[in-house]
């Protein structure tokens, strides 16, 4: 994909209404899927025409889960018995006719015992699947007292950048939850023609209030796109609890809906020509000194991963 | 200095006090001169051992002003007649003992006739000069109805990342206002070890609310260091209104101090255990992909700018 990606013009073919569903999920992943697939048809009645759930939203989250919760995605499309949770998302995103950024899930590697990753699937109008991201930033912190966890315990990260493209509307960059923290993807997406970047995530009560909004709000300012974050809803009688308030940030990095910490949906009206505003406004997008230093999109970067659809 | 930039460790060397002086200044250079050592001293007896200015801190900010204001810095030193501020800035920064990032000035180029740049000077303890800094990206923007302004009418920009060792302390950034936009000179300066990212800078009442303390926090947060931004106070009887709010932002992204609009000092005592602190809890330094994608610090960088000390 990485030779075909000039920047398009209009990088946003037309107006879309972009859900975030902050979902509560328990510890029965049929009902999960069930109770996503309510919320995705609630979010398409709504308008939507881009849809996205929250990083394990078929599961609890935890180093613990991962294992127990976990599908085998490759070959794709699975055997239905192998994911269950493919088939759901790629159902309900044939049912609603959206295109559904379908939050993570934990993934199995068929050929390596013990591998897993956080994988998010994108589905097109017709179900059909478009991408896979695995979280390529492992979520390994320790602020003593407050939180530690430790992803890579349990899971392997991807190894690229994930630029999606949607025929109907044009390229979103999608990541999860701590990849948000390394600027690098997200402005190698802007770069490479995204109008939105998407992220399913689940910050915690210590790192949401320090940084979540602001994560956002930088990603949003530094490269005058949309920024979606989607977090699960907050379940305080759960293992791990969310920091909930997803949100939508616009092109000029004003936070124009967010969410409290239970279940709600968020949504908000993208248009190219918010976008073309705050460029022509503000114009970076011309006026970085690529000379003085290097362009990290023209770089080597990785856009795909052996094997992986 | 490229080739000797690997990252120290400790990146400071011992506990300093920052100190921003949103100085208040206007039409009378000299005037705004005496002004700036007053204020110097006034920090420096408070305990200060780096101490910034703003942005245009002898002359009113706008294009107008420029060439008017304009003094000859090179071949440096400049004589006293060319350059009353280079001489001033090195005799506040002797005075008081104190590293001087010594805010901006208009410079003249003496070799090519009506070239102008937006000229940063930092000074040791004994007045001597350590760095240079020409504004690399012009601030050049247009919101319709709110402010039009294009540097680029008039200066010339500069062509390097400026990283500035304080031998007693260790290694600062330093840039001008409107480069605080581009994230590649703040990820530069922090990987090749600095602890601080010193910016001067004007935003006005515009694009200050919106984006000043988010571009901050952004900065901070994204590279793990503290960030002092230097405004001059706001005067709304003069020909540009500065935001003000000159703030310094801790390594873990918290606004530790803050201005109002009008003429103060604002100070905080930098430490190195605090940078580790947030390091090691959120250990960004440690977990970039730089096999995904490259590190913009290990490019083609300019650090070095033909004539310039």
């Amino acid at each position: 994909m990485a030779s075909s990606l000039a920047s398009p013009s209009p990088v946003l073919k037309k107006p879309v209404k972009l859900a975030c569903i902050q979902l509560a999920a328990g510890s029965d992943k049929q009902a999960n899927l069930e109770h996503a697939r309510s919320k995705v048809l609630e979010a398409a009645q709504a308008g939507a025409g881009i849809i996205v759930l929250p990083e394990c939203f078929n599961s609890p989250y935890g180093c613990d889960f991962f294992p127990r919760y976990a599908e085998t995605l490759l070959p794709s499309p699975p055997p239905r018995d192998q994911s269950p949770s493919f088939h759901a998302l790629s159902a309900m995103a044939a049912e609603a006719g959206a295109y559904l950024v379908g939050g993570s899930i934990p993934e199995r590697d068929p050929q390596v015992p013990d591998r897993y990753y956080n994988t998010s699937l994108t589905f097109d109008r017709r179900g059909r699947l478009l991408a896979t991201h695995r979280k390529v930033h492992l979520f390994d912190i320790d602020i003593p007292g407050k939180i530690t966890f430790r992803e890579s315990d349990v899971l392997s990260p991807g190894n690229k950048v994930t630029v999606v493209d949607l025929p109907d509307y044009g390229r979103i960059g999608v990541a999860i939850c701590y990849d948000v923290r390394f600027p690098e993807l997200a402005a190698i997406a802007a770069r490479k023609g995204c109008f939105a970047l998407v992220y399913p995530g689940a910050f915690n009560l210590t790192t949401g209030p320090m940084h979540w909004k602001l994560l956002a709000q930088g990603r949003a300012v530094d490269n005058q796109v949309y920024v979606a974050l989607c977090s699960p809803a907050r379940d305080v009688s759960g293992p791990y609890h969310a920091w909930g308030h997803s949100m939508i940030v616009d092109p000029l990095a004003e936070v124009v809906v967010e969410a409290e910490e239970k279940e709600a949906i968020v949504s908000w009206g993208l248009d190219n020509g918010k976008i073309e505003e705050v460029r022509r406004n503000i114009p970076l997008t011309t006026q970085r000194r690529f000379d003085v230093y290097p362009d990290v999109s023209q770089g080597d970067v990785k856009f795909t991963e052996e094997g992986l659809p």
